[in-house]
């Protein structure tokens, strides 16, 4: 344990809190559920938002800005989107404060709006009542347009990145003169997601489909990425909406289509959030600090010096710059660490805990002797190499850190997804091993909430590589045709 | 005029307005005040966004992210603070709407919050809080992070880009460990303010300090940049805030120097904001639309091909697909227009009153002769060049438009600015001819107040470069030692 954490093993939960902060990548703040992300934090947030952007630009994408305040109106238009969002608003109901002539603060009551704002939850509402004025024809479809912003949810109980109050995403609103359009792109965004998390983030995910019960307020069909954390719990990293047309039909956009005929537009919205760098930080962490995939670490490659002399330190320093050159040039990012402040054994703890993948430690032995210390952050190894051909070796090894990560977390899925066929070894499973649990369901909202109450399971997806198969429910015995996956999730 | 927009002569504050609309930059929301940022229009402002976060990265800063809601109480702790934001304040009172039983939404009364949250006009209060838990001694000095973000203000009368009541924008908020420091990161983000302003906006900026009165809310001194619109008004394209000690005192945030005792820490803050979409769009454009700068437009050449028949369709086809594997080589963003809903007059006008820099229009007959028509938007001219080196001259021809527009605007703000020595002269050229006044003042609040009554002009700033000059005040005969700059702004 560097730096006090308490262990996984000790307590999960702990551990992830205690990382989160100690690690400088966020904290809470001075309002009620909503976090400071910092520096550090923020940098590995804007790497995944460079790749994420990159790829909603290559599939035909742009991004535009919509207002942060949803009049309260527009919720009462899609039925089951009010149902799903009203309990958990922040509302704005002023707009001036004023002195009280006692020196005090307070809100000027003569100012209050004539209606209330939300502060958006979700875009959904104040998008597609701006889309109603930019469509008229199929000519003017599709509308491919992303946002990146805040949004507010009011939740109770919040934890750094899994839950807050505020936190930052992005979120895909297209408009479709087709429903196979319409879905053709929700399963495309979705591949994009699930690309994004096994490649770059290199966490495994399953593609799958929400069960009605468990779907988007206002979708027909909502698609999902399901993660695996290290604790045997689900967590859903992103997911793609297939809308049909009940936004268009809540705010009346209808178009005219290659026929001549009025029909309304289809839809789909898509996002990924904050939430991912917490899955980020539990697919991978360990008890000594973050563990990065190298594709996403704002810093890939550390250097620390071990000398006596100036003149051992300006030794090494020049070595350091030649090297930092080539690794400019294969875009890899570099820190020296330079600090005369601390001593190596502390930066080599901070490093560690900050997840940096590769540590380089350069003695004035080592220059001496044409050698350099290698670590490897992910499994802790250590190797001496020659300093020739340095660069290209920390080039291969970057690449090679990040498929190990990616193939150990693979393979801890692997090892926790349990099919069982009786009811007895779903609990069993769930109390003593966790992970995901591959089962027969009866397909009812109501079977569906009774394992949940009775196990805290729900189902994170239909995937879509399922099979039919002949089977029968856990719970209920009935006849089913699929299984689904069931886990605890965050 | 295309499309019908007003001309500038006829109406500019009109044609500015019909302007944004038609060129797809931005229109009004449902929400009062709020606008839609449009994809075209969105796509400027990343340009800038990318300029600017490369800029602040190469002077040391980070990025970070903090709430967007500040407690109420934070507000009042700063007092000139509260003061310049508590009339245009969002607040939110209530976390939680809910169905009245004859569904309709309301908001629900047992869901008050028990101190209000104001959404930020700005983050000083919310970030000085959070740096008194960064802060203990010099070593964790300098602080230098900036944030991304919207902000609300409730402005009462708004206009697309230049006053809305929610805006994106980004602030720099440092701490110091000495007065020193913290006034020379003042000014060296002013400078990249006013270099960001002149080399990729092309827009010329008068560098000053703001006057005791038209100071940031809370600042020791605020520096900014001034930029002269074509209708001779001025508008504030920057400011950067020395802080002094007032937020560290107002949120108790002291570190222990060198020296070993306790001080306050200094700070500065500084911002741009989507209001500098307003003044590019105001500085260049003309009656036939946008004229964008090469080094922010986001098409910068677009090619309209004229044909009969499929062949010669498919002969310029060929053609345009070598320029653009060319283009993208030397990193210039190129569209090939090739739809055929349209016809090429009615492409001429939509590229024209979206700004694009450069048209190529190529024939049928001139892929025979081995020629191709460039025409430049900004002077409107048009030329017959040979294809070879075209790409060259492309490339060359766009350093020259920008240039050429920058030179146009400091021309225009050169013949723009008039030395006068009495009130009547400044009057007469306030009302005749516009732009800015350099005159003197006596240096005292009452007569910029007096001033500013009379003939509506304020201010500016005091020019950085600006010399000692024995002088009387032109409003009361009073001394005065220097010039300063006065306008009508925005």
């Amino acid at each position: 344990m560097s730096k006090g954490i308490t262990s996984r093993k000790e307590d999960y939960s702990q551990w992830y809190n205690e990382l989160v902060v100690k690690a400088d990548l966020a904290e809470h703040s001075a309002v009620r559920g909503c976090m400071v992300i910092k520096p550090y934090g923020y940098a590995i947030w804007e790497k995944m938002q460079a790749v994420l952007d990159k790829k909603f630009k290559d599939t035909g994408h742009s991004n535009a800005y919509f207002p942060l305040f949803i009049p309260k109106s527009f919720f009462s238009k899609e039925a089951s989107h009010v149902e799903g969002f009203a309990t958990e608003c922040a509302v704005v109901t002023h707009y001036r404060l004023k002195n009280d002539g006692n020196g005090n603060i307070i809100v000027d009551e003569e100012a209050k709006l004539e209606e209330e704002l939300i502060v958006r939850p979700t875009s959904e509402t104040i998008i597609w009542n701006t889309y109603k004025g930019w469509i008229e024809s199929y000519r003017d479809l599709p509308i491919l347009v992303n946002q990146w912003a805040n949004v507010v949810r009011w939740e109770m109980r919040t934890r750094l990145f899994l839950r807050t109050a505020e936190f930052l995403w992005q979120e895909g609103h297209t408009a479709h003169a087709t429903a196979e359009e319409a879905i053709e792109e929700t399963e495309r965004m979705l591949d994009v997601y699930a690309d994004f998390a096994e490649n770059w983030m290199a966490v495994p995910v399953v593609k799958g489909k929400k069960t009605e019960n468990e779907r988007f307020a206002g979708a027909l069909d909502t698609y999902c990425i399901e993660a695996l954390m290290q604790d045997g719990k689900a967590l859903q990293a992103g997911t793609s909406h297939f809308l049909g047309q009940n936004f268009a039909k809540a705010f009346d956009v209808k178009f005219t289509n290659k026929e001549g005929k009025l029909d309304y537009v289809w839809a789909t919205s898509w996002g990924v959030s904050t939430r991912l760098m917490g899955a980020l930080i539990m697919a991978h962490s360990d008890d000594a600090g973050l563990v990065l995939p190298p594709a996403l670490a704002p810093i890939q490659v550390v250097a620390v010096p071990i000398y006596k002399t100036p003149e051992e330190l300006q030794a090494i320093t020049e070595f350091v710059d030649n090297l930092n050159k080539e690794l400019k040039g294969l875009d890899i990012s570099f820190k020296f660490d330079d600090r005369d402040t601390h001593r190596p054994g502390f930066k080599f703890a901070e490093w560690e805990l900050k997840g940096v993948p590769i540590r380089l430690t350069i003695g004035a032995r080592d220059m001496a002797n044409g050698t350099v210390e290698i670590a490897r952050r992910d499994i802790q190894s250590k190797e001496t190499v020659q300093k020739e051909g340095l660069a290209l070796r920390i080039q291969s090894l970057l690449t090679e850190i990040q498929q190990s990560i990616f193939q150990k977390a693979l393979d801890y899925r692997l090892k926790h997804t349990t099919k069982v066929n009786t009811y007895e070894e779903f609990k069993d499973v769930l109390e003593n091993k966790g992970g995901f649990v591959s089962a027969h369901w009866d397909g009812t909202v109501e079977t569906e909430k009774l394992i949940k109450e009775e196990t805290k399971a729900t189902i994170r997806c239909i995937p879509l590589d399922s099979v039919e198969e002949e089977g029968i429910c856990i719970r209920t015995g009935k006849p089913s045709k699929q299984r689904v996956l069931f886990a605890k999730a965050y």
